[in-house]
């Protein structure tokens, strides 16, 4: 067994707390929405931060940021680790920003011990992961991996009519670099786990062996307008009670594949969107997931069947439009080895996980052997404002990465 | 019985659809909301056709407008009709500008006919009835008869924070009349019904003998904001999901008071509003209508119970917050009888009828003696673009209109 080595705890938590700052919430959260100035300022403390570690700093054509520590021989493909520094309108100051500081500290540590590895290491900042500013999510690692078009991807524009090409520049993160993936020896990416799991059970470090597959679609329900006195209920066309009715159905058809099932709604908007009128249309996000392929496919058609049942039996109309597929994915059998060996040499408890959240890794996997360290974050919460991890547990992930990477390298 | 006058329906009919252009939307529509320039537009025709017609025209401190036509005797309370110019943001061309424009004609119809009353007549425009710009709806009218305080209702703001008030003075009608209720001998509304009663029953004229109570409640459910993935279902507070649940409940609650109990939630938001969070939080417009009072209030009582519980089970928050209050109306008989012998008289069928949507006559009412008109609309469709009314319709409750305030005045 190879010799453990352990990061620097203390300068890791001191830089998480650091980046917290850049777009904090009044509620101890984190607003950095992909290409706003915010994010142009955490992504310039982090490129500050590796240029100060010696890392060379590339940035390519959909703003993915690659440090790179030369190893060796630099002809050998690098071993790759990062995540992404966007976060979500209230989000959490760890999700995303944990992977890209963990490695981050992979570097320092190795500088600190004067180790050369054989093969080079990069740290990515993957652009607008979250999705929640231009959609899709998972925007630059798709580019990166030739699942999104570069040309269509920057044409995205966000609610307010800007375009994510354009707030790129605008930022100063249009790279030049080409936005294809080169050679990648392996690729680990340390995340939160932003589930309950590890908590619950007491684990240390989960291996992550795969991610759930997605779908996003946008249901959108269409009676007709009127005023809300004088139409008796029973004449009325009201896409509110298709929405109640459907919801519940859906609610039940996901509870049938429990534990794994996920459904979310997580924006619903009515139009005209007043008081004193029956809403002409309802527009309601879906967010579906299963880590079995064959499962999820099966429940987004029992969706359909459900929403063309009920639409008709209540005289609406229902468009459902498909606006994100993210098949379910198995990691690397190489990659999820180093995480569990590194963990178990370290003396951490370990537990298999699925990623119940689509991670850049997803793409990632598509064209380099990768896999992911999970660990435990409190009571599971993320997306949010209260989202916490504790020092211990940031350590914990941050020393698997290390060893996992030395292993690759 | 006295002599039957019958008004100028092709004028009626033209100045019909030459405010229909203010703010005409391209599905035929009409967006004029309280106190835009397309609002302050619609005003502007309406007083240079009453200065024309040789009316006085004054304005009060909450923007209503009072077009005066003498009687004989002008020290005797004038003889009031009118209704609202304002609009849904997707509304028709008749709902409120219809009975503003018919009582225009009743005195355009006296001039021609060179017949001099005995009290004075006149046209009033209230401001904000639709609510769908400035909440609480029938501002104007509300405050004319005492219901809301003058200085607190100019200070409200719409949702981009522009206060009624200044939009009063900066479209140039903040007037200098006192905004409080002058004696009045007598007021008729005329309107479309807004429904589909009469049309189904082939009736000419709909004798209005009260208002349905509305009342209005902002209900906000509050569970956790966690990412949509990670977290089983059966560990989520997922306020969509309470939402789903109360707000069916609540239909079928409705539906006990069948045909007359009517419930609608126009408006639903979730927070933050992102594909793949579950929400922190839901807020749903409910608008619950009774046309007794006493069932309303027990509606109420149900619909807070339903909502105690369901969050409870779910383990939410629940607020429920009270935002407007518009009891039972019974219109005064010796007004019904007016519309009723008069619509008699000229061979109109009629059906009694109680309004479901409120109106400005609801606060009117309280102030003078009060009734309403109303003829038939197109399949009971309002507050939709769509919106149609027949021109015999138009002019059949406009002849109503005419020979009931001759009566009365």
């Amino acid at each position: 067994m190879s010799k453990m080595f352990r990061v620097n705890g203390d300068r890791l938590w001191r830089r998480l707390n650091t980046m917290a700052a850049v777009g904090k919430t009044p509620n101890g959260g984190v607003c950095r929405l992909a290409l706003t100035d915010i994010d142009k300022a955490g992504r310039d403390l982090f490129v500050e931060w590796c240029e100060a570690a010696g890392c060379s700093v590339a940035v390519d054509q959909i703003g993915n940021i690659f440090a790179r520590r030369p190893g060796k021989n630099n002809e050998l493909s690098p071993v790759l680790t990062g995540s992404h520094l966007d976060s979500q309108p209230t989000g959490g100051r760890f999700d995303g920003v944990y992977g890209v500081l963990a490695g981050l500290e992979v570097i320092e540590t190795l500088n600190d011990l004067g180790i050369e590895t054989e093969s080079p290491l990069e740290v990515v900042v993957w652009t607008n992961e979250e999705g929640a500013r231009f959609r899709p999510a998972m925007a630059g690692s798709g580019v990166f991996a030739g699942v999104f078009e570069l040309h269509e991807t920057l044409k995205i524009s966000d609610s307010q009519g800007l375009g994510l090409g354009e707030e790129l520049a605008r930022i100063g993160y249009a790279g030049e670099a080409p936005a294809t993936a080169m050679p990648i020896k392996a690729a680990i990416e340390a995340h939160i786990e932003q589930g309950p799991i590890l908590e619950e059970s007491g684990t240390d470090i989960g291996v992550v062996v795969g991610v759930q597959g997605v779908k996003w679609f946008m249901l959108t329900l269409t009676g007709v307008e009127v005023h809300a006195g004088p139409t008796p209920m029973e004449l009325r066309r009201d896409p509110v009670l298709g929405a109640v009715r459907i919801l519940e159905k859906l609610y039940g058809l996901v509870s049938l594949r429990k534990p794994w099932g996920r459904i979310t709604f997580g924006c619903i908007e009515t139009s005209p969107g007043v008081f004193n009128t029956v809403p002409h249309q309802v527009k309601i996000s879906i967010d579906i997931r299963h880590p079995v392929q064959d499962e999820l496919e099966e429940l987004c058609l029992s969706l359909q069947t459900i929403i063309t049942e009920l639409t008709a039996s209540l005289g609406l109309q229902g468009h459902l439009e498909e606006l994100w597929d993210s098949p379910a994915v198995r990691f690397d059998p190489d990659c999820i080895n180093a995480v569990r060996q590194a963990a178990i040499a370290q003396g951490y408890s370990v537990k298999e996980i699925v990623s119940g959240a689509g991670h850049d890794s997803v793409y990632l996997s598509r064209v380099a052997p990768t896999s992911m360290i999970f660990i435990p974050c409190e009571k599971g919460i993320s997306h949010n404002e209260a989202e916490n991890v504790s020092k211990e547990a940031a350590v914990n992930g941050c020393n698997v990465l290390l060893n996992a990477m030395l292993k690759l390298a």
